[in-house]
């Protein structure tokens, strides 16, 4: 039988904090990175690639909760895994020992989700499709085998997913067609780091409309004058039609947010992200509450599917983002796009970082084909870093994603970008090399 | 000035799993573990001591963690951190970069609080005050300097705080009198783990209630009828004037656990401890609401401050555990126990593993002497497990916990013990060791 021989890891770090991109009001100068991991086999030319996105220091921890992970996984049955994805899944999370290190948050479980991750990478290497199309041709029984139910049914059943499921597959083959012609809608965020200057703000949010972006995202929460502001400046750029959104990277508590929120209600605001402790589900509903109909969202640091579902339960959020190397994989963020669905909340899925909305396009395409059936009023962030590296790059083309077609999750670097970024030893990081 | 010279780390492993002490629904076959951190100073014999609980695998990846700390620590200068151990706190919980690895939970945030923890041990040695004593006698405007009130303040504002300390402190030399001469109550789970047989509960539970223990505590969740026959034997046992209370660790689903516990409310349950997940907030107040007037609980996997609040403001509990070595800390401690003083929420401390007796028995003294002023109705875990590492065990007289008087933490383990249990390559690992 075809097996797993070995689970390689790397840790990969871009020194982005050289030039403030990804500057917010909790990240200052981050150092894009990824916790990488390769599962190889003994089937010639297949291989899984996955990873988790850090932003630098404690890359070195995340790529050894992935290497505590190769005793579940080296000699383990391909055919098995391809085959029954959810067991696999279940069977990382579950090590009942390496559970003790979360349970199912933090370091640990992102290490599961990116094997996870890679797992599918393989699976659909080996079916020749992309990951989107892999999840989009499953059958509904076989996608509910996918989810893990428990801590979740007491908002979702496995039956009402199935119905779900079943009630959106006739629409399939259209959308399909529809996603291959049209592509799914991005938003952008390479306008609004808050390291960047008024000047350079206004000039990347004019680009962002001429590009074709319906919408753009900018930080705030560092000081309200500022964000006034730099509200007004990218509303002036981007013009009354075209979404504008902030970002607080979790700056606030629910007094604060509510007072500071309140004095940007006249820019019309498409939604307010992180307002505060992604933690916090009844400090997002109690500031919900207070700001509508401004909307409210989080995700891209919820941990698992047990906070989706008590963001949707108190109705604490307008929308969500999903992440797609935070929670446990593929197999968690279809648990939490069937919650969304169920609960008639829409998905923003959260990317940039490196190799995230390569990641993340896949899980919003088979949302929109296999799930929730829609791409209205949904896009997927989109930030113009480090595509370079990665074998089958995003393609964007008038502010939409289009479909990857290359078999796999689009998650595979160059090997000459992982040695050149390894830390500490990459040629990248030689303290020889003059500072950018 | 007296600067940290060093951060050393340890990975410290017990083959608990050979004798299932320690097995329950959730953790079968645990190997008690310590990631121990190691504080070197250049003041002559000061250092200090703190580690991570874990249950076995991953324990290398804590222990990375806490290394990942080591730049915030070294060189860092000692009358700072023990003038302002708030201060200390923030910083390494604030660090931005290592921050996106939680934030505030899992394994780097339980490392960020063993280094804490450590630091604590050094200033009280400094001090020459055992830790509980060194909270205990500051002044109400030191303690609330101590914590971090973002995310709460919703809750529980530093004027809040400071009022509920002050009020305390009139009592404060009478209830450290009571403490030195009664000690402080303990609860016994040794009684109750899965892997016994029914004669081994029964011979327990009685020995227990001979030992002075007026509370014990027996695991459940595996199979209900299992769990019928366990709770008739364990409160035959004891009789009925000794509290008996169950511990789920997190095995069910909410509709599972209402049909499920009220099958043993017969048993006159003294509580019910981690009915199901940890992150689930809404799913305690449900099932809460449902099985009333069985008290319900959770807290030993309770990652930080932000989740103990809302299991406050939804009313999802009767009652907490705190953990000494999950949460951010001695800081983070005395932020859910002010709240939960606020709430009126008693607290029964998660203590048993290896050294989790000998940090928390510190905290809940001076919750007593300096917070919450009760006892009432209160006790922390005990079981008698590794104690006999540790230089500063704890003491325990007719079922109660005596008051350390040693300087420090109780944290610091015997040379030989650390050596001998060193994974891989400590003796009691190495493979020609026969089985025990």
């Amino acid at each position: 039988m075809p097996v797993i021989t070995a689970l390689e890891t790397y840790d990969i770090r871009f020194p982005t904090s050289r030039q403030l991109d990804g500057s917010d009001a909790m990240n200052p100068d981050p150092d894009y990175s990824a916790a990488y991991v390769l599962l190889k086999t003994d089937i010639a030319g297949l291989s899984g690639h996955g990873f988790v996105f850090t932003i630098g220091r404690g890359n070195d921890v995340q790529t050894a909760a992935l290497a505590a992970l190769r005793y579940l996984v080296v000699g383990a049955d391909l055919d098995e895994i391809t085959s029954d994805l959810g067991a696999f899944a279940r069977r990382l999370t579950y090590d009942s020992q390496l559970r003790w290190l979360g349970p199912e948050k933090g370091v640990m479980h992102m290490a599961v989700g990116a094997v996870i991750n890679a797992a599918w990478d393989m699976a659909a290497r080996r079916a020749g499709k992309p990951v989107w199309q892999l999840i989009a041709d499953m059958t509904p029984e076989q996608l509910v085998d996918l989810v893990d139910f428990r801590y979740i049914s007491d908002a979702l059943t496995p039956d009402e997913a199935l119905t779900l499921l079943r009630d959106a597959a006739p629409g399939r083959a259209e959308r399909m067609a529809t996603l291959r012609a049209r592509g799914y809608p991005a938003y952008t965020t390479s306008p609004g780091w808050l390291g960047y200057s008024d000047d350079k703000l206004a000039r990347l949010a004019r680009q962002a409309v001429a590009d074709g972006f319906r919408a753009i995202k900018i930080k705030v929460g560092l000081n309200v004058e500022d964000d006034i502001r730099r509200c007004r400046i990218a509303r002036e750029a981007v013009g009354p039609d075209v979404a504008l959104a902030v970002d607080a990277n979790q700056r606030w508590d629910v007094g604060t947010a509510i007072s500071w929120l309140r004095q940007l209600e006249s820019f019309n605001i498409a939604w307010v992200e992180e307002p505060t402790s992604p933690d916090d589900v009844l400090a997002h509903a109690a500031i919900r509450g207070k700001v509508a109909p401004m909307p409210i969202s989080t995700g891209e640091h919820t941990h698992n599917r047990v906070m989706f579902k008590q963001l949707f339960q108190a109705k604490a959020v307008d929308l969500i983002q999903i992440d797609a190397a935070r929670v446990g994989g593929v197999n968690e963020n279809i648990a939490i796009l069937l919650m969304a669905a169920k609960f008639g909340v829409r998905v923003f899925p959260h990317a940039g970082g490196v190799g995230l909305c390569e990641l993340v396009q896949h899980l919003a395409m088979a949302d929109y084909v296999a799930i929730s059936g829609s791409m209205e009023d949904r896009a997927i962030e989109f930030v113009d870093h480090l595509h370079e590296h990665f074998v089958d790059p995003i393609r964007l083309r008038d502010g939409r994603y289009l479909p990857p077609s290359a078999p796999g999750f689009s998650a595979e670097m160059y090997p000459q970008s992982i040695e050149r970024h390894l830390f500490p030893d990459g040629e990248e990081w030689r303290p020889t090399l003059p500072a950018a």
